[in-house]
């Protein structure tokens, strides 16, 4: 079984609900989970923030820290994985921001990105280091977020 | 050029922006616009309201409308364009719903889909009647989408 089918049967199997937060990956981790048959039943939805300031606007992410830090730093991950789980019920919030290339963004380098994922237990968020071009950031960002929403649900 | 980099590139030359809001095709509109490069430029983000009462929450569909039709009808498409166009102060919006299979959704049947567009000149929503299984209903309704975005430009 893939593991977005795993994540979606171990949701349905504990009554849990999922939603995501997305910059850089641009609704394709929303779209993965969507894909899976069943997935009506706890994925609720999701926000593509991609302008910056959509991530106050739609999100709640803190003004002051995108204006001081720019939109890829662990504090606007979390803020991102928090703000989805509130504002669309969700159990579980998860999030990515980063530089998706293939020119430098906000002073980072092509391939890091912040995850994050918020739940009733708390936050958390990991910095990944990708290599690769546009497309293969993107994707090992998507797998990296379905990994860490799995391995982060409360029993 | 592939249709989503050439409705990318108009958008650019004509300095209009972009914004979407998802169902059936859970996130795989804004993830194809997302994936051409220069796309920071004029796509604002996306909203991907795959549970029912977030059509209202999110993007302001009128509850009365989705208490008394469902979810998959030409005025929920046509609202959802409309509210994602406000809500993300974006020129053109775009919506899609619809039921993906394998099961009968709300009484309409697997591949029934509503696309609709909202510009300053104002709203147009189109009925698909897509055949196959669910990932080429979504796949075939992206591509639809995004074929209606491109003949629905201002100039």
């Amino acid at each position: 079984m893939s593991r977005p089918a795993d994540l979606i049967r171990t949701l349905t199997e504990r009554g849990l609900t999922i939603a995501v937060a997305e910059s850089l990956t641009g609704g394709l981790v929303v779209a993965e989970l969507v894909s899976i048959p069943g997935a009506s039943a706890v994925v609720r939805g999701g926000i593509v923030a991609y302008a910056t300031e959509l991530k106050h606007d739609l999100l709640g992410v803190d003004a002051a820290l995108l204006a001081a830090g720019g939109p890829i730093q662990a504090a606007v991950a979390e803020q991102m994985a928090s703000g989805v789980r509130e504002r669309l019920r969700a159990d579980i919030g998860l999030a990515t921001t980063g530089a998706a290339g293939p020119d430098p963004q906000d002073g980072h380098a092509p391939g890091e990105v912040w995850i994050a994922v918020a739940t009733a237990a708390g936050i958390r968020s990991v910095r990944l280091e990708l290599g690769g071009d546009r497309a293969s950031i993107r994707r090992e960002t998507v797998d990296a977020a379905i990994e860490l929403a799995s391995m982060s649900l409360p029993e």
